[in-house]
């Protein structure tokens, strides 16, 4: 079995350049109660930047020499010694969360660090660490993207770590927003980067189960992200797998956009929208259900040609369109949704509505497909946690759709078994479903 | 007298381009009485995307056309009816700030447009408008901004104008961010830098003063920002001078920072801190009344012979090292160091502290010449306004400097004379001091 997760330089995504050897020490399988004595073995030893926190807590009248000469593994200003009981107790301060970034010096994340730092997504009493994964190539960019971090002052931001070895970065985190993959280059066919970026989301569900929080939420991005968050699950049995997330969010912002120009309503008025199954061109944008102020989307809209032919290709072209106009991918609204699936995950679903997300498919209540990572309609009260909707209903236009990207999924399973731990691969994937725009 | 923008392709940063007799014409000096009767006249016809508001409230149940086709003034959703009266009343909504930004294009409004819209500067009560500026050749960009805007659903944006002409981009404008500037060529001297880009800002001026609110708060961030906000206010005879800025945050952020780390402690212990003078490297950051903790940098910093030599140095380079990191140049601290700017004058500043901006001398307590924007020391009730801090010390090192900084200024000015309508320019700015990092 080929672990080498082979990079070359890419454009804005990034991702870890592991060795053979350190893979094939790291795939050993873990259980939850020997992964803390097996720690220092696995982790493979590769150049990390982190920081240390303990206090200087009163003004004192000293020259103190450059905080770097006295340890290097730790960035900038994030090095100094500091208490966070003080602020705990002055300000109600809530108890620091670590929030691990990989892809962190690619645009999507430079866009996402700065929200996080500024209590965008986590509320103004939440103190943050970020712990920034990258690959050896973008090691530079990432020290960059801390001394930015560093000159944006945020008084939430307590902790950078920067790093390559997801062992170390992933270290009790609450939060891992999986960024980073390997783009497609030219002429590799969609079974390669199955398996290239599998790869990659195959070391880091073993990171995550080595060293993670048993309560750590992962959001996977990197493409083809449903079946990278159906990898990154399977390699790490000791997290639930409902904390794994695929990140459909911005599939069903778009949605909604398209809903309410086409009603001529402000978007405001769009809500239930789901996107079911894969986020490749085989994904449903589901107006079946979906309401414009309240009412179902077919009563406002007439035109039921367009809803059936025009809406999706519209939402899936948006990607491409956006490079054409913009002469870049989507960094920025990308970065939006995954604050938006983050809050969605941490406040209360309003009343009667729901947010989509890609969620494991066992138990659910729609008859799809067990064991895949399918987007889904989903409520929370807000404790990180969600639970499936119940009161949907499908027509048999919706139910032979869902039924195609449940047939892509369960084929894009196959072609990763031998990252899931279920025997030899067998890939059958005629077309190209990759979403125009994206990597 | 050339008053021609050239533009040439560039990196990041955008701006307006004209024909000399669309700014021969807009040159023409109007007075605050006659500037409505003139209006229709100085505009230039330049292609402009904008919206209209009006409003569908109740759910309709019609079929609609793309609203596109009923008119060409306006992007996506945001050309659709709606009305802000509801929110306003049921959710205690302020009333609609419009918000223009040039060089929006770019990557350092990339970033603020979407902490602007999300809400990060004014609260969550405040919707905005946004109003776009581009160049001709960044009009298809300025699209893909819009879009992406429209798919993140900020329930606060409700209105964004996209275009190349000031004249309809900045009316009504109760902020104007003017961050588009045409960076330095290779080989171009800085007094042909201030003269293309004292054009733009002369011409911006006039459309401030011809269709802005008269109490639009304008932040100059397009370098050389000092003498750019000059001929920007000088051009804008009927707005108040003092409501002219030019960014000095991003330096004092960085000071903090700096200031943090050598004294080992984290940067939200440090106050008090002012940029005075040119964002150029004649810049001086006062460490002689900046506090740590409440106390004199001086009693906690012993080793003097870094303030005086090495802290200036290591802020000033801060910019080209990052971009030796990064490979870019830092636009989301800017961004950041932007918001930071804005939030300073609509928040009451903390007791005791204060916060740098460059201003309009006139009326200064520190005996600096006067007519020209120099970053002091400034606090704010939060009412948009600000005063200058009276109780700060000099010594003969700070004095020496900051009287460097200011014949800098001066040289400036004379050398845009033609800009500020003082007679003929004469340029004698013998040092290159641009800032590394900086176009």
């Amino acid at each position: 079995m080929a672990v080498v997760a082979q990079l070359s330089p890419s454009s804005y995504t990034e991702t870890t350049r592991l060795s053979s050897s350190q893979l094939s020490l790291s795939s050993t399988h873990l259980s939850s109660l020997r992964r803390r004595a097996f720690r220092p073995i696995i982790r493979p030893r590769n150049p990390t930047i982190s920081c240390s926190v303990n206090q200087v807590q009163a003004p004192v009248a000293v020259e103190q020499d450059d905080p770097k000469s006295k340890t290097n593994d730790c960035y900038g200003v994030f090095c100094l010694t500091y208490d966070l009981k003080a602020e705990e107790e002055t300000k109600s301060w809530k108890k620091m969360v670590n929030i691990a970034v990989s892809g962190a010096a690619g645009m999507i994340a430079n866009h996402l660090l700065f929200k996080l730092a500024a209590g965008e997504v986590l509320g103004p009493d939440q103190p943050i660490a970020l712990k920034l994964l990258g690959s050896e190539r973008s090691l530079q960019a990432l020290e960059g993207v801390a001394m930015e971090l560093e000159d944006s002052l945020f008084p939430l931001l307590r902790e950078v770590k920067i790093g390559i070895n997801p062992y170390e970065l992933f270290e009790d985190a609450e939060w891992a927003l999986l960024i980073g993959a390997k783009p497609r280059g030219p002429g590799m066919e969609r079974a390669g980067l199955l398996d290239i970026n599998g790869q990659i989301f195959a070391e880091q569900g073993k990171a995550l189960n080595a060293v993670a929080s048993r309560n750590v939420k992962v959001i996977v991005v990197g493409n083809p992200c449903n079946t990278n968050a159906l990898i990154c699950l399977k390699n790490a049995p000791s997290i639930p797998a409902k904390n794994f997330h695929a990140l459909t969010r911005l599939d069903e912002n778009r949605a909604k956009c398209q809903l309410a120009l086409k009603a001529g309503v402000f978007y405001d008025k769009v809500s239930n929208m789901t996107i079911w199954g894969n986020h490749s061109t085989t994904q449903v944008p589901d107006f079946l259900n979906a309401r414009i102020n309240g009412l179902p989307v077919k009563e406002i809209i007439k035109d039921h040609k367009w809803l059936e032919e025009g809406f999706t290709e519209t939402i899936q072209k948006r990607g491409g369109l956006l490079i054409k106009k913009w002469g870049r991918s989507s960094a920025a609204s990308t970065a939006v949704s995954i604050v938006d699936a983050m809050k969605s995950l941490v406040t209360p679903t309003p009343e009667g509505d729901w947010f989509s997300s890609g969620v494991y498919t066992n138990g659910n209540p729609y008859g799809i497909a067990e064991d895949i990572v399918f987007s889904m309609p989903c409520r929370s009260k807000g404790d990180g946690d969600y639970e499936l909707v119940k009161d949907v209903i499908f027509d048999d236009y919706l139910r032979k759709r869902i039924a195609k990207t449940e047939q892509e999924l369960l084929a894009e399973k196959k072609c990763v078994a031998h990252l899931t731990g279920e025997g030899i691969a067998f890939c059958d994937l005629p077309e190209d479903t990759m979403l125009p725009g994206e990597m």
